[in-house]
């Protein structure tokens, strides 16, 4: 069901960061479920969480762990951990203690992720007794079965990737992420693990992703939905001979586009497999006063069930995309001002419908598997990009599903 | 596909509101499509609107007549004429003056109202051709029918009525509404038309319109989307021999009672009849530091499609109500002292899932048609109430394919 053809890149190694999986068979027995990731001594991590009050047990353990300088994750999916309480924060640690004995680490030096159901507690002993298969697997070859170990109802694997050539030498970026639904991502979603092998300092790199995250996941949605295990890491190996990046480095900038390029590919994969998605639908806001506002008129479009039914049917049902701009709580906005185009169509000028606007020529843009709205709304000079996909019967069916 | 029993009530006539259909042909040719509404003089009449930005004409237009005394309603279904621009503007004026002349009154004593599709031009001449037989029709005893006429999506007519004896008399309060899709009313929604034979002056009126409206129609919500033509209106004929109500009347207390009650039973129907609905589900949030903070958690669980399609489903996935209230943006939010209910099932206490609790159990709730969540927040002593219905496959088909 993804929207456009999707195949996953090739992925060179990152020196000093091994990955290796197994199979818990904690919700389904076919393929891994389990992902530890190990970064060499000296590397760097960032990462942040969902900003949803009811952060699961893995999350606030993570959020502990960050500033213990870790050198393993340990992903699950399949069971998210969340809503389980004391008992849950606890198993988190059991788990977190049983891969640093494997290791030879700290507990606290592992962070733990999570995805999955909600409200079930985690099947500790059956990752217990996977743990040292996806520890014998570790490898720095395996992005791809990583990919594909941290998928819940995910129908692709999803890795993005960048090289940058600094001082004569290959600095390497790549990233993987899942998720399908429950998005809309507050700060960082669902899962996303980025390593290179850049020698960056922690916070350095930790404002690189907060800014990355900001700009790429935070701008996309699938059903308005903010998950309780939504995080991001960015683990820096610095196995690369590149000197030191800091922020005051001439290479900065071109290595913070390269992780934001990066996330941006993630998060936009996400939405090409949202739950039941049939469209990608990119909604661009110009002439916005501010971010905040451009960022708010995006979202309220895209969360709009009545837009995303519309677009399902491929229905150029432009009212209510107007109707969603007007609600969407901007002061003093003035109708006549505002524009919106259907791919390169025109179809409202001056508060009303375009004069030279089809019915066929919206029809000819709706038909397509990827669509652009633009708004200008006549206010400012401000642009800003939210990702959405349209609203299916598959999306109930997924959904009321689900569990069963 | 409504949810419950629903049978429109028997409603006695407002001595001074005469009510007159007729069928304009304006989407559809079978029922009446066009509804006048006459208020006797000397009558006071307040309306509240929408707060969507792009408010249709006939919204604009009410709104500067609202102060001129107005004498007559006029509402057309199957075309909201909303995102018409200046056209649209002349369009809703020409329909008051056509009306005015056939009445013998000022254009600006008709207040216009038009609910259906967005952004197509109104039928002007057919509505022209059709008012003097709604004209001729005027009746006291017309609510039925009146009720009939304002559906668009509708599935069924809805009306409410109360009565309250003041001084030995009866006062009267009737009340007709539509709306099933584009629904989460902010300031009034969709169309709401109440009368009373009271006599009471035109700011009372408006307050206690106001006051009940916030309290009734902008606490449900079926999508989240606010439409551009919601209008609620309060008409009082004065025509009862009860003396004049005002702010100080000790019956003033339960002349506001009524009509809130008139108010939220109408809401209620709106919900029954929710596009696609198969559950009603009733959120009450306890235990909140204010009104303010109750209504959004309560808000935040009635538009997640997760739990929505959950509840389509009877699966009493909770996990996806605490998620909901998770992302709700309240500060401070203490997990441990949050409980839930689904009906008069705990399911969680203290962060997790509640000791007793067996899905066995709370399937039993989810597969009543009419569900109560109850979140208490552990915070102070504010109790609100949301209502909402679920999303079902049903959903997704009247939308795609409403203008088809």
């Amino acid at each position: 069901m993804a929207v456009g053809q999707i195949s996953f890149p090739q992925m060179q190694a990152i020196a000093g960061i091994t990955l290796g999986t197994a199979n818990a068979g904690i919700k389904q027995t076919v393929r891994p479920d389990i992902l530890v990731v190990q970064m060499a001594a000296g590397s760097s991590c960032a990462a942040v969480f969902t900003q949803n009050a009811f952060c699961a047990a893995p999350v606030q353990i993570a959020k502990t762990h960050l500033s213990q300088s870790p050198r393993w994750l340990l992903i699950n999916s399949g069971n998210a951990n969340a809503g389980t309480g004391e008992q849950g924060l606890l198993n988190a640690q059991v788990c977190c203690s049983n891969l640093a004995v494997l290791v030879g680490g700290q507990a606290t030096q592992v962070l733990p992720f999570s995805t999955g159901v909600i409200g079930e507690p985690l099947a500790v002993e059956k990752i217990k007794i996977a743990l040292p298969n996806a520890v014998t697997d570790l490898a720095e070859q395996h992005w791809n079965q990583a990919a594909h170990a941290i998928m819940t109802t995910d129908t692709f694997p999803k890795g993005a990737t960048r090289e940058l050539v600094v001082e004569g030498h290959i600095i390497r970026i790549n990233g993987i992420s899942k998720g399908a639904g429950m998005i809309q991502p507050n700060m960082a979603t669902l899962l996303g693990f980025i390593a290179t092998d850049a020698k960056v300092a922690q916070p350095v790199l930790q404002a690189c992703l907060a800014q990355a995250v900001e700009q790429s996941f935070n701008r996309i949605t699938v059903d308005g939905d903010t998950s309780t295990n939504d995080a991001c890491v960015l683990m820096a190996s610095g196995k690369s001979p590149v000197s030191e990046i800091t922020e005051h480095s001439p290479h900065y900038p071109a290595f913070k586009q390269a992780v934001l390029e990066v996330c941006k590919e993630l998060a936009e994969l996400i939405i090409r497999d949202g739950e039941g998605a049939t469209k990608l639908i990119r909604i661009v806001v110009e002439q916005a006063l501010n971010e905040e506002e451009a960022v708010r008129v995006g979202k309220t479009i895209a969360h709009s069930p009545l837009v995303k039914t519309a677009f399902f049917a491929s229905d150029p049902n432009w009212g209510r995309i107007l109707a969603a701009v007007g609600r969407a709580g901007i002061e003093e906005l003035v109708l006549e001002k505002v524009e919106l185009y259907l791919g390169d169509v025109c179809i409202v000028e001056n508060g009303s419908r375009a004069a030279g606007y089809t019915e066929q020529a919206g029809q000819a843009v709706m038909n397509q598997p990827e669509i652009t709205i633009t708004v200008k709304l006549g206010r400012g000079s401000t642009t800003q990009e939210v990702l959405t996909c349209d609203f299916s019967y598959d999306y109930v069916k997924i959904n009321a599903e689900y569990r069963s």
